[in-house]
């Protein structure tokens, strides 16, 4: 079955918990009244399909997220996997979910892009795998990690490999998973030591740990393609030195049967914070005992070109830094829906003004300090996902815009603002989770309700996937300097479009527009002298601040858009949206000033403490 | 035993947990160089006591708290408290470490002030539990609700309730709580509807439900003395109505003799993110059955007048606001010993200037990001003990100055510190709890490492004893205008007083000086608009904003303190001293600018939020 079939088989009527997980609302406004999505239908890469089908594609995310995933969620925190005589043991509920999913068709609309077309636009799966993320991000970590490891084959694979892994991936039949990190280097890839050896009949035999493996080993199904980085002999140091290989749990014959197991040892679970439910993994290839007469080593393949191995990871790890991002604004916003719903049914004290002790009390949201913390939550919560179905769009510009330039221009704006995508969900709908906490009181804390579990679930965004300083690095040492500055200037030229839209529609809206023009400017500035800086370890020693300064100019461009879109519309939703715009230019744009202040500065205070201070 | 026995045939030689709970150095800098706490021997309370007596005390708090209670942190936290039976479960390590503390005469320090002179100074109890706390939050929770319970008691109590529970409560037969909270009413103790019905003997019985009440159940004593607000029949609506009453777990004779049990029944644990090993419960006083021809309720005392419960329990709350704050920063200076430890083993990367892929690696701490995640943790918990210690001593001379004007001006200053001891460290300090997480990477977000549960632990203070906006409520709404505005008076007093110094001092310590005092005119003058506000509702929208911002400014003046102390000291620790404060002056006072901002403008945005508009 395809998503499109199932989907036409779905009801619109969802189940209480769905409206919940995120605003259906603020998803078609974002999708068709802001980024007009609708137009995508017209791309060849799409034909046949219509906001119709993009809305029932929409509907069934929200149903199966709704019925089948969110359900289990604290049940898979409450009951992590466990390893029993060497096999891992999960919740039923998750494979039944996984299921759910699969036979939808949905993962294998996740799956695509050039050379093969997408079943359908990058930007609805992404907004359609969030409600699922929502709802249990641990059960959906299978999912992204397959959709990217097929994805990442069929990119640099051979056409072979292509045959024998993607159609089996898309469909659920074998999940997926990138193996980087080893005990002794995380983020320092260049360090990595597990080497591949290379077999007479073309095939190499792969040694080495590899840990943090999320979905590493369970029983969900099959087969496991597991991507590693590894070093062939001879090969150069560092990062220039390294193969991407395909080490599937069970060996896959040429013509795509399975044969026998491979060299693949679970060492142990790694036990977490948060995101429990997700199995995470310390894996051991090519260290199992080896049959007398046998040779030792997991049997893998070398995708694309010896040597190319970080480039080629760096195309799933750029798809999975978006979802990573999408991850932690739906983390928020359900955290945010979660809190609204509590707020306006707990009842408790009474307003200022009521003066009388046997007044009659009233739901918290009326507490002006409740309802400001509702309104930062959704402040951050609707920019966050506002930024990621803005990335996921130019991803898809990127892939099927007919016009050339548009496509050089999205993917340049797109590698400039995938750290942002990836960091700035990760930091401030944490921060919404906690405020989340916060208006439930000590029941949010509780592990009766859900909001502790998105806390601790959330946490995790700010490290896997490059943790937030790589992302600093990444941002400031690459994407800002590239093609001789060309992604920055693309980003400026963009948020400088809608400032003079914001201006030439007058009243607050001018004004925010010439707020962000001048911080803009600013940080253009800033940026300048951090490239001209002799002094490398001074830059990156503010790499940190100057990451979360451009996310919130990006986030602040994000909401003059949506509040550009919602005009003087009258209504609750439009009036909302200029309220949560006004919070953002009033309360948070305003703290970048004193960021900008230590980049122009280019602080010293870290470089400068010595070790030995401490 | 008393401490100082016990203290006598202690050695100074710790075992290496000792040395990530707190740093001794830095403890020895606050209470001796800075504060010179040593003056405080010469008053009459503490006669006999010396330096070297509070020193040993202080390594007995550490001794202990690094040989019994840092040993089962993470073991609490796996194995929570259970029922079986109606009985309440905990591992065995909590009694043990419990029975090691009392036994060693340590509870009885932090028992006393007025009428009955405190065996040891307040503050330097406080900083002996700070070790506590940083090994075991959980296990602490006991202690600090059973010292703050006995000490109301010996404020408010009559003699003879004094004698009956208070000798029990200090050598930890016994151990107390505080029932405030009912399940409709939080934060909101005006509504609180427990009964208390007055009996021909001068008894009550006691009839509600109590929730979130830490300690609430278990067998680690023979006893539990709850602390319970309740109103007596015909008493006034809203707070005024409130009386407070002695109703133990097992009924005490006039003669202190046990007899049967109270009507107190465990109606069920609750589960909570963090602070797990604390059993945290829901009770139901007098709803159990009645035997035939007896009596129903709950037996309880009065304590003091009806009518004046909250007022008493204040003062038990105020105490413990303090330990919440010092718990907050304990936990936020284990995580940060622990990640400083971490950084300086853990070998990964490169420093930037080194060209060659294959060249050494180097501890993570080498790292400018890792560098500035440290001295920013530095800057929060150190300001944070300081601040701590600074308002234990304020308590210590409010009690034992012998000047009445200073004890006065003491007073008025920690009543309008409490808020800020309370909930700046819980916000900063898990601030440093997740930084300390991300200098792990990914092993911080496992459960292998401490500090996740620190992190997890550290949430719950900005909600228990007061949430953070009850505590932005009480600073802004009742602490800065009581006396007519003599306790902001003496706030700003002692920060310009030390503004002066630093100028004075000339040089960086010159600007820092003027830049605080600057801030504080800044501060004072928003205050002023507020106390001169016609609308209440929109100062209170703002008030956390206002905590906020008094916070830093407070702990500004705590860095510049320390500084000035400091001074050009040479040597490795004056040096960090010195870095640290730079960091504060440089990287956080500036960020109360665009807060300021909001204060002036008197912002509306949440006041004017429809709740239709979420």
């Amino acid at each position: 079955m395809t998503a499109r079939e199932a989907a036409a088989g779905s009801t619109d009527e969802r189940p209480s918990t769905g409206s919940r997980l995120l605003s259906r609302r603020d998803v078609a406004f974002l999708l068709y009244e802001w980024l007009d999505v609708g137009r995508l239908a017209d791309r060849s890469q799409y034909r046949g399909h219509s906001r119709e089908t993009f809305d029932d594609v929409l509907a069934l995310y929200e149903a199966i997220a709704a019925d089948h995933f969110a359900g289990h969620n604290r049940k898979g925190d409450a009951f992590e996997p466990s390893v029993h005589g060497g096999r891992v043991r999960l919740i039923p509920e998750v494979a039944g979910a996984l299921a759910a999913y699969t036979s939808a068709g949905l993962l294998a609309c996740q799956v695509g892009g050039p050379p093969r077309p997408r079943e359908l636009p990058y930007v609805i799966a992404q907004a359609g795998f969030a409600w699922v993320q929502a709802a249990n991000i641990a059960s959906a970590a299978y999912l992204l990690l397959t959709a990217a490891n097929a994805n990442l084959i069929l990119a640099h694979g051979s056409p072979a490999q292509v045959e024998r892994y993607v159609p089996a991936l898309e469909s659920g039949r074998w999940f997926g998973t990138m193996c980087l990190s080893e005990p002794h280097a995380g983020s320092s890839l260049g360090d990595l030591t597990t080497r591949a050896e290379p077999q007479v009949d073309g095939t190499y035999r792969v040694f080495g740990d590899k840990c943090w493996i999320s979905a590493g080993d369970h029983e969900l199904t099959d087969n496991i393609v597991h991507l590693v980085l590894a070093r062939v002999p001879g090969a150069a140091p560092g990062v220039k030195g390294l193969s991407l290989f395909i080490v599937p749990k069970v060996v896959v014959g040429l013509d795509g049967q399975l044969h026998g197991p491979n060299d693949v040892t679970l060492v142990g679970l790694i036990h977490k914070m948060g995101y429990r439910g997700a199995t995470n993994t310390l894996l051991n290839f090519g260290g199992g005992r080896v049959e007398p007469g046998g040779k030792p080593g997991a049997v893998g393949e070398l995708v694309g070109e010896e040597g190319r191995g970080l480039a080629y990871m760096f195309s799933m790890m750029n798809e999975a830094r978006i979802c990573v991002g999408a991850g932690a604004a739906a983390l928020g916003y359900t955290g945010y829906l979660k809190s609204l719903e509590y707020a306006r049914t707990r009842i408790q004290g009474r307003r200022a003004q009521e003066k009388d002790p046997a007044g009659p009390p009233v739901p918290i949201i009326e507490h002006p300090d409740v309802r400001a913390m509702l309104l930062a939550q959704k402040a951050y919560v609707e920019g966050a996902l506002a930024l990621v179905l803005y990335g996921a769009l130019l991803a898809d510009e990127r892939d099927t815009n007919p016009d050339p330039r548009t496509r050089r221009r999205a993917g340049l704006l797109l590698d400039v603002l995938t750290p942002i995508v990836k960091s700035w969900p990760s930091q401030w709908c944490l921060r919404a989770n906690s405020l989340a906490i916060q208006v439930h009181g000590g029941s949010g804390y509780a592990r009766d309700y859900d909001v502790e579990q998105h806390y601790r679930d959330n946490r995790l965004n700010a490290i896997h996937e490059g943790t937030h300083g790589i992302q600093a690095l990444d941002l400031l040492g690459r994407k800002m300097t590239m093609a001789h500055g060309a992604g920055f200037d693309a980003l400026c030229d963009a948020i400088q479009g809608t400032c003079k839209r914001a201006v030439a529609a007058g009243g607050e809206m001018a004004r925010f527009g010439a707020e962000l023009w001048a911080v803009l400017g600013e940080l253009g500035e800033v940026t300048r002298t951090v490239a001209a800086a002799g002094d490398k370890e001074v830059a990156l020693a503010n790499a940190t601040v100057y990451l979360e300064v451009s996310g919130h100019v990006v986030v602040g461009w994000m909401w003059l858009e949506q509040m550009l879109v919602a005009g003087d519309r009258p209504g609750a939703f439009y009036a909302g949206k200029r309220q949560a715009a006004r919070y953002f230019f009033t309360r948070e744009l305003p703290t970048v000033g004193p960021q900008l202040q230590v980049l122009r500065a280019m602080d010293r205070l870290a470089l400068d403490m010595r070790r030995e201070w401490f």
